[in-house]
């Protein structure tokens, strides 16, 4: 049960220097909390890693942490520990000037592997030294990025990563055996060939890797409007198939008891496509992320936050972008879903399509139901679902407090609220405030009769509504005296009871 | 439209001391923001102001304000001010042992006229020293609380406190001529011609007074249950008869133009009376707060927390205190029907017996209403009450953003949750949670057409509820490409047009 | 070497409440971290637990511990957790009204030991309920205050403590056979027979016993000046003497192996001294408090801040109050001992009669040293003392970073500098502000030469000096083209020499 | 006496998103308290204002304000104001591809002089719609950046700039013509006739113009070594001499009686030489920041914080940033100059080569003095200056209170201590604790005796120190009864006097 919020993706390590971006990552980690976080750009240009200089007529070389260290300082701080992506190529060790982004992250292999090696175990020597070896013990290390596309690797040169990936995977086990190093982060486009080889690769080398890692997205060919695009979507259980395939694809290989990582994931991948701001993106996710845990041993939803630049900065306030929140900390449906999960308990009572019931320590039995999701959009969203069930509630209550907690088309739907208010591009002081309101979920309660130890609920969800229910045991301390019909002096449910008597 | 928020009341100064309370009034002021505070104790033991010695074989006294620092230090950082209230008698100057309340106002005279005038002058010098003349000039001094009642000056002996009065009124003037001071604080039950009186006295021996202050409550007799009563309460319009008195009274005299403050006006006079923590009391006083500032200066709520003791101390959370925050700082449905008032705008538009209009500097405006109460309780709540109005919003806009808060018997109903959690004295930190949430208003939003510059409403109240209703104008920014149609992907509107061709 | 940070004392439990006893243990954990905090009043008027009613005519007790919550929260939240103390009788359940301090606290035995203790179980229960029984068997639970002083237990009578004790210790084990509950908190002042007649006691009976307590203080009669006094002092080893009787006083009894804790100590027994507030109280103590860890299992400050009202209400800023902190956080000399020590390492490598040297994991080293103290006042204060060490900072390192806090008569003492401001008893804001600063201890910091891995430090101590020096070993990072010389363009150290050009 | 805190320089504007960026600035408002900050940037990549798109088959452009309203939300609740400035130019219109800094910043002009009208237009009425035409009135708007150096704009094409000049001023004023824009932010190196050039220019086109702006820095050629430089500084008062020269040089042409702001000065023009961080620096310049408000509107300090990027990621904590703060926040020398200035009074009673006396509205005097320093830096620093002074304190006080803060070699040098740790590039949080201590001013008080209505200073300064003295009369409080000589119970000055008894 805890799978979901073992990482989360962010937006390059840069952006983890802004206030927004921490200010984000603080309200995630009180009302969610994930463990990693994962992001690429540390070995990019705007960190400032890899600084060559000249010294007595040599060219040398400084590893400098002066920004790493504000970054991970800070994540340690909010309780949250880097998931360590290599990448991408410092522009002083690179061998192309091809980059990616509109940040210009370079894409080529290094200029000298030995100099390549030397920056891994450097960087990860810091870490330690600066951490501890318990601590970044714990910190997953993965090998660069999708190298199996040509947008993210030079030429998706296969053989080029294995390379990179042997020198990287050394440097970090010379530093000290105990600590974790995987990869390839494959795209979910790669084909099915690519993780056995690697395996091969590895296994025939004998190169160190603790965990294997991929994406999965489900989402179609991008249409574009300006800042923007649309794009159909697979159904969600096309990703849980995504997330099952690199246990499948190494079953025999020597790779096959490893833990398996899904780096990133979302509908869309692109961060300017609506889709990810609304209500439907929500239920749309539900059923994966209550439900795919037995698969893998992560998956990372990409990302937190808006704050996001890979094309550009975005133009508007909500732009499309993968976030859980926007800029300036407004959570959409989907944050919510995330949110729920992470008030739920760890023992699982029931799972069906539409719902999981979970129950904690104290007793306390939480219920997630989701309404249906139609991916094509050609029908209305289906208001009104149902959800019946029976929650154990224990034998010596008389009733229990059940609250709810929901976002749909109608509650806690930010975006809708900003539709309404003219889809403003930068709201004013006012404005924000009301996308914040617009943004909560509607919460209901009521006390619930117990039998036999169990509660009784029928839940009808609204259009795409994702739906928490947490039902407690109430222990009783009303006073024998209360009597609702006394409020405002009237004579009681028993009139002239000598409970109480008249004075002054 | 401002008289309601020019004072609240608290409990005992003392108490300011307490985080609790503080805590409690820096949300006050965030969410309503009151101008000045007012409440009992200035000189009572706990605050340690009047402290004779001996010295020298003489007797002497020291005027101390280690205490009286700490709170109106306090009280300026969070932007309220001292409505300040002269007594009791410090148990070194009383002239006798009869005390009031569990914590033990002494309420006799002041054994030595010149002493009490000199802790008056004293204590009023100290302030213009400390906080400056321009400051304390705007802070009302009122001598003693409810001189005509026995309780709360010994045989209620109005020579006795016109002596006292002259004594307090000539000492402030002796800091400066234009500090202000007043009077008499009746109680509700005052006999009509005390004010008379009054006004008699200090005409005919010229003694110093800028304003007269009185009391309202609605309920009646006390009928006891441990740790609480029940009480009949008159109608609401009642408190209005009440604060429209001394105007009245005063007609002739030469009291007649003076600002009238009414310094304490709650339903019930008693702080364990559960109807406080009702959704039924903010309904009750929902009119009188939204109609009375045409009759009187201001108005101050008795009293703006349940960090208060005068019964002792509170044995449940929720215990019937006056508080519009229990301890812990959770909303009661009559904060929020001040928190509503607090985001109204300046100009009134309209007003009727079940809604106020307002409008404000930037055009946004806000509609006030409420369900009608029956004061008697023997009915089941109006549920379906209905309020329509047509509001202007200007030519320009197409659309207005209408964003609704409500609390009800349903909504925003803290105490009805405490119930359903089995009313727990001690509330478990779950439970606080849980009450913190219950007690948000609900919250909806939807665009609204706009034809001839003015937008619709038809509200619908649920029973006992109060609801504020903000409509703005909108701008839309929505770009020309926008299609709801092609969010998953689809065609769009005008399959076929040109605006997004297919790309990867 | 922690004895010294399991407890610090406290004002009535009633005073947690405040918002500046709040800030000032917020600081005190923040800058020095005890484990437990203990005071008195847990069952007086203010707190309002025992709450006898009427209902159908009999008498009933409700226990309410709508303030115990408050302030058990507040203090976990800080990270400290109660010594709690049971005491003194409310007045509900006392057979007498004689009364201690200013606040009344009634010490009379119960008149009814079955109600007595029922108070003290429901109390227990309640909190192993709300904190579980894993954090509140960590509490100690002491029964009542001195009961050998007639001012603390009527006629001091020891029979009745014992037959009290009894009633408590078997009521706390009825909760839990793990708590831990022990007395008899004896005054300084107890003769000598006391504790052994209690350990006979308790073994004749097989009362439940978990540790013994004691109280300490080194002054003499009080001699009155108006809101004060002042007390002749014994030597500071007198403290040691007294810290160590218990277990002398226990030796053979059936409570010889028992934990000892001393519940109070400091110089003076009153509230009002001011030399508590001086830099000759800090280094009074010093040598008790770096030297006592050996004699007993804790000993406990009275108290951590001047928020105390046994006296009543103090008449200035600085009076002598017993606290570590003044009113608004000002922190005394004897303040910063306490933080000095809380910053030492847990390895004693050295102790004198003038020192204590420790190392910590890291193998930072920390001396801690002291100017003696004439207790009698009658000589100027020695200033000039030298202390000499040796320390050792480890084979590789050629530098140490040595950096020293002081406080003395000149340094980090702001009573003084209150002194030369006047004396103002209600300081403005701005003498709040250099009363602050007047606080702060005095820094230096110096790089010393480590040879054969040690650096010698050669401190000489102004008067009434206490300070800290904390050495840690130098990894030297400087880069080899460092030279001071260029700072402003100047040739450098090797004129001529190539590594740096000149350009534009 | 305010010209120095107008206005402050600062890293470009996309770094202000960073929370180490805002939380420095948040602590500068806080001990100093600038009225304005001016950086580059407003229009570069980064900040995504200006982007042009397709739709309909046509280039438009969007103005977008997502990061710059971040900025000015984060500035105003800072209580702190833009000095814009516009520029450098957009990559979408810039009509070349030179760039300067490692940031790239364009400085080519526009290739399309309408749309650069627009842009500056739409940003100005964004502004304006956003925060209100009373609020943007108050910003100085100000065109490029040093456009005499070919660095900053292509060729330093003078024509070219008037060019710009002119649409960009005309597109602010026709916003709203109350706006105030300016120009030309010349280099310290401009040739004599580049200001009077662009008086005629202006004057006889009749552009609009409200202020004057130019550079000023001190420094000599760079030598560099790896990773930072070393310079030459020409004596402090050159600095001076530059502040004026725009008066001189605008004599008798049409801008002779505009307000002229130096929008940039420092020693060296480099973010990469040591002597930022220095104590001499401090000193070096305290009698230019002392003393040139005389000469111009306003001077600022270019920059208030390290976070700045011009030469790249820095290395190291230290490496010689123009930032008052480091990385971090740690004070360097220079920010306590300037926060001393902060808080002297708005009376100057005296100025001399090495110090400035004031007087504010409560009779507070302060005295700034500073030590004397080679600006060659061929002899040792001057240590035990004396600076002696009568200061007025008034006739009634008998004493007063002296506070001294002070920073030099020796004290509130973080870089000192920093460089006895070992030059740590990136320290740990144990040394940067230390650094922040280091970085606190040394403070000492005494009381002075007051004669005549005067006090006596007699100051001698170390190495490079630069003193705060504060002095303020003494109102004594001091109780009759106080006696230093009974504080450990001795018989007192008048042993046998009657004012305090023994007890007990």
């Amino acid at each position: 049960m805890t799978a979901w919020r073992h990482c989360v993706g962010a937006g390059r390590l840069e952006l983890a220097l802004r206030r927004d971006y921490q200010e984000s990552l603080a309200l995630l980690q009180r009302e969610i909390g994930f463990r990693h976080i994962r992001q690429h750009g540390l070995f990019s240009d705007g960190m400032g890693v890899h600084r060559p200089y000249g010294h007595g007529g040599e060219r040398r070389v400084l590893h400098s942490f002066t920004y790493v260290d504000q970054v991970v300082d800070a994540y340690l701080a909010l309780g949250v520990r880097p998931f360590v992506e290599l990448g991408f190529m410092p522009p002083g060790l690179a061998s192309g000037d091809q980059t990616v982004f509109w940040w210009r992250g370079n894409v080529t292999p290094p200029s000298d592997r030995a100099e390549w090696a030397a920056l891994v175990r450097g960087t990860v020597a810091h870490l330690v030294d600066r951490y501890g070896l318990d601590e970044v013990r714990g910190w997953p290390i993965e090998v660069w990025n999708e190298p199996d596309l040509k947008d993210f690797w030079q030429h998706a040169d296969q053989d080029a990563y294995h390379d990179l990936y042997e020198a990287a995977a050394n440097a970090v086990k010379d530093v000290d055996a105990s600590l974790q190093v995987g990869g390839p982060a494959l795209s979910p486009g790669a084909d099915d060939g690519w993780l056995p080889r690697f395996a091969e690769f590895v296994a025939a080398r004998d190169v160190p890797i603790d965990f294997v890692s991929r994406h999965a997205y489900t989402s179609g060919a991008a249409q574009h409007v300006p800042f923007g695009v649309h794009q159909t979507l697979a159904p969600a259980a096309t990703l849980l198939e995504q997330f099952a395939a690199p246990r499948r694809q190494l079953a025999g290989t020597a790779l096959a008891g490893l833990p398996v990582h899904i780096t990133e994931f979302n509908s869309s991948y692109r961060p300017d496509n609506p889709v990810h701001d609304t209500a439907l993106h929500a239920a749309y996710l539900a059923p994966v992320v209550a439900g795919a845990g037995d698969l893998v041993d992560s998956f990372a939803y990409w990302t937190f936050c808006d704050v996001f630049e890979e094309n550009g900065i975005p133009a508007a306030l909500f732009h499309g972008g993968f976030g859980l929140l926007t800029h300036r900390q407004i959570r959409k449906p989907t944050f919510h879903l995330y949110a729920f999960l992470a008030r739920m308990g760890d023992q699982v009572l029931a799972r069906g399509e539409d719902h999981l019931v979970t129950r904690d320590g104290t007793g306390r039995v939480t219920v997630l139901a989701w309404a249906p999701v139609d991916h094509t959009g050609r029908g209305p969203a289906v208001a009104g679902h149902r959800v019946r069930l029976s929650v154990p509630i224990g034998q010596h209550a008389g009733t229990a407090y059940v609250a709810r907690s929901s976002v749909s088309e109608e509650a806690g739907n930010a975006w809708a609220a900003w539709r309404e208010l003219g889809s403003p591009r930068s709201p004013s002081a006012r404005q924000l405030d009301a996308l914040h309101e617009a943004a909560e979920p509607a919460r209901r309660h009521h006390a619930a009769p117990v039998a036999q130890g169990r509660a009784e609920l029928d839940l009808t969800l609204a259009a795409h509504e994702v739906t928490l229910v947490e039902v407690t045991a109430v222990h009783d301390e009303t006073p024998p005296w209360w009597d609702d019909a006394r409020l405002l002096g009237g004579p009681g449910r028993a009139a002239g009871s000598g409970s109480g008597g008249r004075d002054d």
